[in-house]
């Protein structure tokens, strides 16, 4: 017992409080349960039941019935600068808080010289970059635009989009097509090959959805989420089940609207790349999350994401402002040829699926992902477990089989990570840290503390 | 524990020897453990470890090295008179050991009746009970043919099958395309959609199929079984991910030999039937147990069928020879409107999936598929440890992520099912008792002991 709440407490904590719960959950699954002794809670830790006059514990159950009523369908696509209000021409938008490009990590700076060159505004990395440091271009977060991307998170403006829309509220969200693994853009790869396929996934790959979901429909993103949690994905790094049902949902309407070369070669781009439903996912719990944001007195956090420089949160009561703290390094199986020194820090809006409790809280569904994250299935058990002790409610639609139907942990409360000394649990892909090269591997990673502390204070000082 | 056990002994023993190996299986995954006290084995059990001069240790490995060596491809289609050596015009072959005409079971003589119908030597469903009635047709077994058909397993001469190659050992099995749920034919059902359905079957679906097949070149079903075993089938009642894989899989050849109405309409007929794949796995299993046939001294069942009045099993050194029991019922969820009532006994070879070490015996691996069969998601954890107290080995190929990609149980010892008193444990459909009506409900069945009992009684008879 005492070693699975260790795996995921932060050194910098000894704090200990809601370990009872933790045993008991742990109970209700059958596994045998020491008990520990309760400690007192950290230094800086204290109850914190109002803010701002408004009443914490009801805050934060609007947050979770937002959450838990949001209905994510997939109703369209469309270019960045032509959907996404507010986007330009001269806008790239970039994983994680905001940061400079002096600041920017090798991938992050290897994606956007790649978007550069795929925009037509270089002709050559150097060009790219002389670009990029000049001032001309406009860097901002994803999450500015209701965006999310995965790992270096580039869109830009000539880039298609998948557009999500939460029917419950009418929250927006966006996220770019995925492209594979190994060399690509997200990773920081900018080689032809990588502006190579960027086109064909604005020119056939794009249009040919584009026509297959006017045929569908709207998508219910929701449902395909909880039946491939119950297919063993997690939807963040475990997409097969996924891709797989997306697949079987716009093939007839595909194989309707485009002719047989197209369909044929948009069935074989997506049947080759099991992580083509991340995107989806991702702008799933995005337009499930967007809801809570801003909520007084809620402590529930609204995102998580990471640049690759440093790793930063949003909280509803404190609505856009990010708490951050540097990005840890991720453990995890590496490539052929690579290994820890080559590893750039985490990097992503990934991070949106565990905010949405699935991902990495939602690893107790996905026992076969520790072949690509490392690990064991009995690790994957002990992460969902453990952050139901940070989490403020379980979720109604996704829900692990194997804890008997149980829903997931859903709605991080910045308090109980402050308080228990567990932070929130994620897996991810790894990026090389140079700019050029791509993916290296994937792992496990725990968010930093800093973060966490960082919003409790805020909110501490807002008052009650 | 003692729980546990008892759920899977059949009354009529007492035998308790295997426990512990039980216990420690149980143990192995962390749950809580009880042991029993040894108690002497049933009567009638005696130590059975030569047969016919053959040692049995050495021969049930033999069988276990086969079935694990196996490599069933999918390498084309063809029509059942054309492809299935024997088959010929005034044959049906059905589900389970042999039966005459007047001791059938109401699904299966109201799947010969819309096969007759379907093949156009009768006009109404009383002119294909006197036909059937009458003589001029010959019934057989399926397994007869190196067939399998789930439910009442109904094969008539011009419906297409798929052809499944072992390519370790040449073997060949065969199973026709599966038809959806509810009102179909392998329960029983024979009205004007019934038949329509598989007049589409015959005329657009395999013709597609076949095409789309002979530019895929053969398809590895061994591995998309494995797979889908990661994400949450069992590839007997739940098929969701193997129809998935399936279908990924075919699409984009599919659309590159097919109209795109064809291929749209065989996309939509797949997408709409999460059971597609079930003849598939079943066929595969079938390929990969017919090299452990006729093995020398082997106690290793090689088939358990059910043709919903008899329950049969063939045993490897017995070789053709049948041992039958009365088929029991099914304990399981019912469609709306139906109940135990209704419920015709246990029918169909799709048993051969639990042969090979897949379906109940995998079940561990699909937990959602409770909400199908009935049980809780530890119950189909509890099954399939239970299974490992029966059989020779564990699976080199299937392995179950839940268990710590531990490999499935394989290969049912005869003496094993006799001396713990534990039958194999299946899932499966349960038909309407009466000709004409289908699908009433899913569950959970265990094998009865007779057909083990008297296998046992046979291979002692057969002497040192």
């Amino acid at each position: 017992m005492s070693q699975i709440v260790e795996l995921f407490r932060q050194p910098l904590t000894v704090i200990n409080v809601g370990l009872e719960a933790f045993a008991e959950s742990v109970a209700r699954q059958g596994a045998a349960v020491v008990d520990v002794d309760w400690r007192p809670p950290a230094a800086g830790y204290v109850d914190l039941d109002t803010v701002q006059g408004a009443d914490v514990e009801s805050a934060n159950a609007e947050a979770l019935r937002r959450i838990l009523a949001g209905r994510p369908l997939l109703v369209g696509m469309g270019v960045a600068r032509e959907v996404i209000p507010g986007f330009h021409d001269r806008l790239i938008t970039h994983s994680g808080p905001p940061i400079a490009w002096e600041r920017m990590s090798g991938p992050t700076r290897g994606a956007i010289i790649g978007a550069l060159i795929y925009e037509g505004l270089a002709a050559t990395p150097e060009e790219a970059e002389a670009l990029a440091a000049g001032g001309e271009i406009e860097f901002a977060p994803c999450h500015h635009y209701g965006a999310v991307g995965p790992m270096a998170g580039i869109i830009s403006p000539s880039m298609p989009v998948f557009i999500v829309r939460n029917e419950a509220f009418g929250a927006l969200a966006y996220a770019t097509q995925n492209e594979g693994l190994g060399r690509v853009l997200r990773y920081g790869a900018y080689g032809p090959e990588v502006i190579q396929r960027l086109r064909w996934m604005e020119t056939v790959l794009y249009p040919a959805l584009q026509r297959a979901l006017a045929k569908t429909g709207p998508i219910d993103l929701r449902t395909m989420v909880a039946q491939a949690l119950h297919m063993g994905d997690e939807c963040h790094n475990r997409n097969k089940a996924g891709t797989s049902l997306f697949l079987r949902a716009i093939a007839p309407a595909l194989v309707e609207t485009s002719d047989a070369a197209t369909a044929a070669a948009v069935l074989r781009f997506m049947d080759g790349n099991d992580h083509f439903f991340l995107n989806l996912s991702m702008a799933a719990m995005k337009a499930m999350l967007l809801p809570a944001e801003n909520i007084p007195g809620c402590t529930v956090v609204t995102t998580m994401a990471r640049n690759g420089t440093d790793w930063g949160i949003r909280v509803s009561a404190t609505g856009d402002r990010w708490f951050t703290a540097p990005a840890p390094y991720v453990q995890g199986l590496w490539l052929p040829g690579y290994g820890p020194e080559d590893a750039n820090p985490d990097i992503g809006d990934s991070a949106i699926t565990e905010t949405g409790g699935i991902g990495g809280f939602a690893l107790a569904a996905a026992p076969a992902i520790v072949q690509f994250v490392g690990g064991t299935p009995r690790d994957a058990l002990d992460t969902t477990l453990a952050m139901y002790e940070i989490t403020v409610g379980e979720h109604s639609a996704f829900t692990i089989p194997a804890l008997g139907f149980r829903g997931t942990p859903v709605g991080i409360d910045v308090r109980r990570v402050v308080e228990t000394g567990i932070t929130p649990r994620l897996n991810t892909g790894i990026a090389h840290k140079r700019p050029g090269v791509g993916m290296v591997g994937a792992g496990l990673v725990s968010a930093p503390m800093g973060c966490f502390t960082a919003a409790f204070e805020a909110l501490r000082e807002m008052g009650r």
